[in-house]
């Protein structure tokens, strides 16, 4: 039984990155986060470009009669924290239902269009705000993604129910 | 040894979303990340209805001489806003807790509790916020969300700690 | 083989929690999370002594004369706000990766760097953002916790790519 316990084990570890869906889960997932963890930086390059900073130590290197100027908003730099803002709200909630849909043991043709479906209405959804593209070109990108996750959450709640 | 495996590995993969408590806190999860969700559609009802948006291409179709003023901030906006916000600092950290704290293995009615307390302080959280109830409802619905968040971090603590 | 699969459901359970890496893991995610999770109360705390608050009822036991100019921003409010957004923005991606990371099966001594350091510099960036220190060390210790979720999520796609 001990040896049984140490064979199973570490096949366990593995197992679930070595299962398919699991694998396209977790690499989606990662596309997904890098491209919101993106935003941070875009924030800052707008934030320096623009001038427009939040907080009197991030100015305090600059000429003293220019400070109080450069702590004001701007509307490139509110754009893009409302495009990283929508990706909390959408990828935190795809990459969390995600890891419960994968465990649910989908087909692999079905999680891969799911998730290449999410991936891809994210990049449009932030390409359509930050270049503020007309409608409906970022509405319907939410709304592909936002599709796609209830899908997902259909499919866990119809396959795993107990309230 | 190679046939022990791939019986294993299949076994593997359903026993997570075969586990009772797994499963509960796999519905209850679900539950609440719908419900966070259903935030965005309500932002977006009050703004049309209310009148104020955020971004210029939004209101493009609208008359010219309207589309300033409903680039604005509306009261009614906010306020949901700011429950969605709470949603995202709550809702996710009990997720991610809650993964964890599944996995640790409690008794079911245990675990139970914690996810029924949960739902409901946050059903009853939005009801509170968005219907504007007076204090302490909100005050106190989001106390015991913040509560059953705390007690299973410290059964994950103190079960788990590796440093 | 049904005594096996029932040898083998509670060992599975068990073994992501008996993996030394996960519960490294567990440890400082919890830590992490508790540590977000505090800026509420936090925030709170800013609201009631600053005099600053956001909702009508939540001043609604004030005499009649002070609520009004109750409901209003006050800058030490909106900085703790800001520290708790860029927790949200970075320490829910860290989680959520982390997790990935842990299943790909790194050293523990590997993991443990990246898990602590982290830690570490989202402890020091609350400090620094709050206590509004001298930059850089705020843009320090928040580069420091993106390198490391960088770091985690480039081990995650070289060891599982499935697109």
């Amino acid at each position: 039984m001990l040896s049984h316990h140490r064979t199973c084990k570490p096949a366990e570890m593995a197992t679930l990155m070595e299962d398919e869906v699991f694998m396209a889960f977790t690499t989606y997932a990662a596309i997904v986060i890098v491209k919101m963890l993106l935003m941070a930086p875009m924030t800052a390059y707008y934030r320096m470009t623009r001038g427009a900073f939040a907080n009197e130590e991030d100015v305090a290197l600059k000429p003293e009669e220019e400070r109080k100027k450069l702590l004001r908003t701007h509307p490139d730099v509110e754009r893009v924290r409302r495009c990283h803002q929508n990706d909390l709200e959408s990828v935190v909630p795809f990459v969390m239902v995600g890891l419960l849909y994968a465990l649910t043991g989908p087909e692999l043709s079905t999680a891969l269009l799911h998730f290449r479906v999410f991936a891809g209405s994210r990049i449009f959804h932030t390409i359509s705000y930050v270049g503020a593209l007309p409608q409906p070109s970022r509405a319907l990108s939410w709304v592909a993604g936002m599709l796609v996750t209830f899908s997902m959450t259909y499919r866990v709640l119809s396959t795993v129910l107990l309230l």
